[in-house]
């Protein structure tokens, strides 16, 4: 079967019309349809090849909302016809000790959308039943697909380290991770402190459910703020002071990178020894913990942020993200 | 009342006859006739002044045990006569969210033993009750000091951090707290290695309970330890190349510091994201989790190594200590 695509043939190439051969479906394999895809800053980083991963022609989208249009011959828990969501990930080797305690997501040779092999911009995408996340009938279809990647990679940090609705929990940088963040924070019952330079988006942002917003520019408001913070999350790739930033957690509070910038991070061992302070990072979720995002996602009635273009304005919305105008997330649809 | 001690009356001073004025004893202190007082690598770093703390004349000693000779008028859970420990803390203010929570070690305010105020190098000493803990008649008298200061420091974090006896373990630096560290992990039921510098040190390491030993000054004994542990404790006072020891985490692994140089530390971003990995820092437990502690060293009938010294012998047992010859911990008395 022959796909239709958009790839960039080089790094820092324009997305161009692209078809490539699909392949047999294996056993364990769906073929999903896709409706929607978006864009998340990844694809940037992949089209340029920044970390050498890059195959060309490179086809990005990691963001995918489709249906399921073939099953393979051992696939027991979809069927044709259901909705299903695809993220980073597209296939883990289910026996290692990661896998086998259901940290899929962990898993040391997890395939992930778009190395290797052919993303979600895109007409259909083939990947392992197990990582197309059936999407509850109560998420809205339109904004699901940031979910798949920027939101489970904001969620999953509130599952692994247990945070409670008491917890006083701050989030840096409000972009497509960070807003998305702040919905599932105040809807988790937590007390929500946005870190964002741009004042420009302090209404939406209150919106979004920060009861409070700090300009992370601004040394003084940062001062204001020691020691009041059980967790932050930093969605920011560039690199800021973050002893500053361990300085306005409480004791036990930890300061989590979801993003992160090249540079390394250099932080002083006292002020996490005498507070019991932690560091620390995670990826995407994995798929048990992605099922329990929807559902809070319909509970709660959470939609991401979303602009839209179709599949034929790629481009023209690539620029618009790479611009930092997209408010939050760019849905691409057919 | 006149107390007699050892005090420095300078920085790198030798230690000489001191005697001060205990001033009145409040309702809620109790007064510990000192036995045995252990010598730990802070009470250098405080005689130098090396964190601008110290004052002088200063009486180190933070590792004590005695018996309770007066007890004030609002003292309920302490009696005169009893057997009792005190380390690293004097004092926490009670009413604070930590204090409250029963981490009172995490108190902002909390009063360490050898900060403002004179130590255990004497023949009495004068601390809060809640801070002078029973030591169970089950734990060796003699070698227990050790217990209240480098002890706690590292079986507290395998309470904080929820460590499993299924968890493969790895300590950095075998000395005064890394020895203690290897027994308390081999009786937790831990798969447990010792990373350490010094060959001679092998057999007594294997005893103390390290099933494994790796040379941490070969670097192919560390690329061969990838993705091995679920924490590592860190327990030296220089740095390392933290990276490499983040590689030999397993994905949701720990590289936990109870001991650091002051230089910052540096690493990279994406190794703790991609694995689900943490940096951590934690200072003495609470009097709760010391009194598990000392439970836990009664039951299994763990003794820290110990060489002793009188006290008036004390200039020539700093020496031996500060010449890294000291086997592991050592233990002045009266």
């Amino acid at each position: 079967m022959k796909i239709k695509a958009y790839a960039a043939k080089e790094p820092k190439g324009k997305l161009e019309p692209f078809e490539y051969d699909l392949g047999p479906l294996g056993p364990d394999d769906v073929l999903v349809n896709v409706e929607h895809c978006c864009i998340c800053l990844i694809d940037f980083s992949m089209i340029n090849n920044d970390w050498g991963l890059t195959e060309y022609p490179f086809v990005p989208g990691h963001e995918v909302v489709g249906i399921i249009e073939q099953v393979g011959s051992g696939v027991t828990d979809k069927t044709v016809g259901q909705r299903v969501g695809v993220g980073w990930y597209s296939g883990s080797c289910m026996v290692c000790e990661c896998c086998l305690s259901g940290d899929h997501n962990l898993c040391g040779t997890a395939e992930s959308t778009i190395v290797g092999r052919y993303g979600g911009f895109a007409e259909k995408i083939k990947v392992k039943a197990l990582w197309a996340i059936p999407l509850p009938d109560n998420v809205d279809v339109l904004s699901a697909g940031p979910l798949f990647c920027g939101g489970i990679t904001v969620f999953n940090p509130l599952v692994q380290f247990d945070v409670k609705p008491t917890d006083r929990v701050g989030v840096i940088g409000i972009g497509g991770l960070g807003h998305m963040a702040l919905m599932f924070l105040k809807n988790w019952g937590c007390k929500v402190t946005a870190f964002s330079s741009n004042p420009a988006k302090a209404e939406e942002i209150k919106k979004m459910g920060a009861q409070n917003i700090i300009n992370s520019r601004d040394p003084k408001e940062l001062e204001a703020a020691k020691g009041k913070f059980d967790l932050i999350i930093s969605t920011v790739n560039v690199s800021l002071d973050w002893n500053t930033y361990i300085d306005t957690l409480r004791p036990k509070g930890r300061l989590h990178f979801v993003g992160a910038a090249l540079e390394p991070l250099s932080v002083g061992a006292f002020p996490l020894i005498i507070g019991q302070k932690s560091i620390s990072g995670s990826p995407l979720g994995s798929p048990a913990v992605t099922e329990q995002m929807l559902e809070f996602t319909g509970r709660h009635d959470i939609k991401p942020v979303i602009e839209t273009f179709k599949f034929d304005q790629v481009n023209e919305a690539m620029e618009h993200l790479e611009s930092g105008k997209a408010r939050y997330r760019i849905v691409l649809s057919h």
